[in-house]
């Protein structure tokens, strides 16, 4: 009966990254892995050189051997499917050749893997990392593998002017041209970064004016032509954009500007984006879409980065990122919402399931004057519950639930007619049993119910009708188990409450118990709650429980 | 007006790992930057040693030099500050001892910082992976640096032998008197790993028997004495169980016992768990809790383990997370809900704001009894719109919702009020008014207003409530804006419908829409939806916009 759709095992798409170490974590291979954590994706990495830095700057470098390089290449791929590859620092002109001639050999062979070409060559210093020669191969032998490759615009400058183009991008026209300059090095496409260039919006109009076949896909507030949304306060002829310029074979020029964010929060930001992309990329998304989302994902990172060291700090890679407040369903728990809530009632729900009442029915003892006064008062409180489930059933917008809820509410009434032949064997007349004043706590608990139908969402609801429905089950478990071990406490063959005890322990109500658990484990697996919500849903559960107790306290008391 | 109390640049603790490298990214800081992903810590890692490894082996390792070992760990401890370390393989003697060094000589001058040894010397193939030098290090060195230890049964072995201690750990009993003995060995406590070991229900039984003082901490559903959640299929005492024992200087000996998963997804489990604890114990937790929450979290690891590779799989790292379905907000997106629903109604919304109605009141042509049909309908309109704000104010259980929803309600009767006097000054009499029979479009829209109130929680019928609100703010800004144009379609001073263009432009109106949706989007922020609650309130926004273009439609077709 357990569905397990939204649990585990299901497969996962798999990204590698080949770059450097970042000590601090904020860029190459550990950016990278937290990127693809971010995206849903499994990471894998091989090292091309390790660093040890930090936000103020670089304290050492290690280079790693093209043939471990090589090997650690053929370790991922041969063993596992591999989406979607990223290449970031190379660190020299043997590793760029090792990365170039593995990935070319294993893409002639188990076919072509999308790959991210991040020509890390110019630090943000300006200072060169690769030699010379580490650039043409770079250029000859990796560059014609990629479907994109992400200058940053020094980068751009050295690459272009390796290949005689002009080197000069300061201006978003000079941009644009040294893309599709660019293109000619051999990749299916060019994303030029424009972290540096400040550009103004007549600047894109200007732009388009030039080439109306350039596209620009904006995500930011200033181009929404929503009037609401608009935030007013700044003139958009006033702000300074960065612009990203994308250039692709069969693709034309697409303009990315938004707004410049005032951050010292960038470390790593190309390595972040070619992850991003990658991942994009891994997903089965389109290159335009990709490089739009992974835009859109390093910009949010910047702007919520988080205070870590003293320099530049690293992005916020977590930003799409929720933590579970509710534990993932698997087979070996298959109850994590229903235990939660137990748990969180411990003592409560013991105070209710194995109260005197329950363990003075359970010996036989319980006061018949109790009973009927229970029985009276639970004749009125099944009234509210058929009414609760009467409301669940309307507030649904599924034939399924409706169905559940109508199946639960007739079964009720019928619990409600054995309630009357139950009066009838202990002499209580049904005119008796209709006109008994309701008590205070049959009016809390009943009422409580309906406020929660009225108040929440078909699942809060649920959670409120729960209490009942489980409690009751487990009572009747509970005593039954009891009853069977050696010299129980639990009168079971002669007891006058025995048909009380066969009803909740039965078949009938315990598969009742088990599809009213499923349910609400499989509502909240397909629809996992926030923490404010999981708060919620305990919250009702324990008025409920507590509603249970003072049913019970009730009973005993006669009140 | 806009608050970011969940959004961006908080604070974030930082862990470090300081291990060797799995390029196939299932054990090592891979694994472990996985981990503190998954537990919302920013990572940071150092680098012992390479390899090139997959799930079938290891096909390479590369060592890194001793001082480039400790120039990492500064870079990273210098710059920022770590709430807790984990270590795992060290490689050799020379890294064994950097790492302790140096940590020493930092935990002294700059305080002790919480730390993990995971004492990796033996490979699960039983290979000794560190010489008898680096163990006599790792024990002198670093142990006494730790809070805790984390052998397996093999590490123990080898542990124990090196002080004499009986090294046989293949029952139950013998780990904890194994447990007990290693913690003889320098740190506070020691976490004994109890994989290979299969045991029974009757052995834990035993282990207490012989001692009281041993605690059993055990999260899964055997050990509830909840009955209605027992997987009733399975007799408790065939199961096998793992074991892990957690022996502290001052807190005794605690049993973790988990039923045993038939798994081969395993690869890094050891890495993952010491990780999850220094995560734990970062937050602040206490070592007990920290363990408990540790082995839970690799244990549902292993058993939602995705299928990767043709060996031994990594763990799931990621099942404590889920993935945004709606962005984050931010200063530069503070109305990311309110964007995505406009947006994803595109071609409706603006079918909706820039209505043939719209325009032609915005020239002043529309016909008059376009207008008057539609102030009749809208009049109508609003004793269910004023009802739905009634109901808001009845599902809410924050005084400050139930006083918001009353002061719109109220507004919505002065309004209607307007509507009246509008209709007195086009000769359209009280009366008239009052009686005008209802348009299908009319009751189509109330009625689904109420509907939605009815069926869901305070925030699906928040949304319903705002294509209105949000719609007519937007028709009165555009109106606006275009006026303001020179030469503008728009006849804004001599226009008959003037002071209708006038209330919905105006400040009271718009500051109005301005708190709806600062409402939307904080509650979106403080209450993150999943994907089936985002697709909920997406299909409320969507049938409210086409019954607001329903609307217009009938006012100009007088139906």
């Amino acid at each position: 009966m357990v569905h397990h759709e939204h649990t585990s095992n299901s497969k996962c798409l798999v990204a590698l990254t080949i770059a450097g170490s970042d000590s601090s974590g904020g860029a190459g291979i550990q950016a990278d892995l937290k990127t693809f954590a971010a995206h849903g994706c499994y990471g894998t990495s091989v090292l091309t050189a390790l660093t040890a830095q930090n936000t103020m700057g670089v304290q050492g470098v290690h280079g790693v051997p093209p043939e471990f390089v090589e090997q650690q290449i053929r370790s991922v791929m041969d063993d596992t499917e591999v989406s979607a590859i990223k290449t970031g620092m190379l660190f020299d002109t043997k590793n760029t050749l090792a990365v170039a001639k593995t990935l070319e050999s294993i893409f002639s062979s188990h076919g072509h893997v999308p790959l991210v070409v991040d020509p890390v060559c110019v630090s943000t210093s300006g200072h060169i990392l690769l030699e010379t020669d580490a650039i043409e191969t770079l250029i000859n032998e990796l560059f014609p593998l990629a479907c994109i490759i992400t200058p940053n615009l020094s980068e751009a400058g050295v690459l272009l002017s390796r290949r005689g183009f002009s080197s000069k991008v300061e201006k978003l026209g000079e941009m644009v041209q040294g893309a599709k300059d660019l293109l000619e090095l051999g990749s299916q496409a060019v994303l030029l970064k424009g972290g540096h260039v400040t550009v103004r919006l007549s600047d894109l109009e200007t732009a388009r004016a030039e080439d109306p076949s350039i596209a620009v896909i904006s995500d930011d507030s200033f181009s929404d032509d929503v009037e609401i949304l608009r935030v007013s306060e700044r003139d958009p002829n006033g702000v300074d954009f960065v612009v990203d310029v994308l250039c692709q074979i069969d693709g034309g020029v697409t303009l990315f500007p938004r707004p410049r964010l005032d951050s010292t929060s960038t470390h790593g930001t190309g390595c972040t984006l070619s992850a991003a992309i990658a991942c994009e990329l891994a997903r089965g998304r389109q290159l335009l879409d990709a490089v739009r989302y992974a835009t859109a994902y390093t910009h949010l990172g910047i702007e919520t980065a988080p205070p870590i060291g003293k320099g530049h700090g690293p992005l916020n890679h977590a930003h799409p990122v929720l933590l579970r407040p509710l534990s993932i369903r698997t087979a070996g728990n298959p109850h994590p919402l229903t235990r939660l809530c137990i748990q969180s009632t411990a003592v409560l729900w013991k105070q209710y399931v194995q109260h005197d009442f329950v363990r003075l029915l359970g010996k036989g003892t319980l006061p018949r004057e109790s009973f009927l006064h229970f029985i009276k008062q639970d004749y009125l409180y099944l009234k509210y519950y058929a009414r609760a489930y009467a409301m669940l059933a309307a507030k649904s917008h599924d034939f399924a639930l409706i169905k559940s809820s109508s199946d639960v509410l007739l079964s009720i009434i019928t619990e409600s007619s054995m309630h009357a032949s139950f009066c009838k064997q202990w002499g209580v007349s049904d005119e008796e049993l209709r006109t008994a004043p309701e008590s205070p706590a049959t009016t809390a608990y009943g009422a409580s119910l309906i406020d929660t139908g009225l108040r929440g969402d078909t699942m809060a609801l649920t959670m409120s009708l729960a209490a009942c429905l489980l409690g009751y089950g487990e009572v009747g478990l509970w005593l039954k188990r009891e009853a069977s071990k050696p010299g129980s406490w639990v009168n079971w063959e002669s007891n006058p409450y025995l048909r009380w005890m066969e009803d909740y322990s039965g078949k009938e109500y315990q598969d009742a118990v088990r599809i009213g658990i499923e349910s609400i484990e499989s509502r909240a697996a397909a629809d996992p709650p926030s923490e404010v919500r999981l708060e919620e849903w305990k919250s009702v559960w324990e008025r409920c429980v507590r509603l249970e107790k003072g049913f019970w306290d009730m009973a005993m008391t006669l009140s």
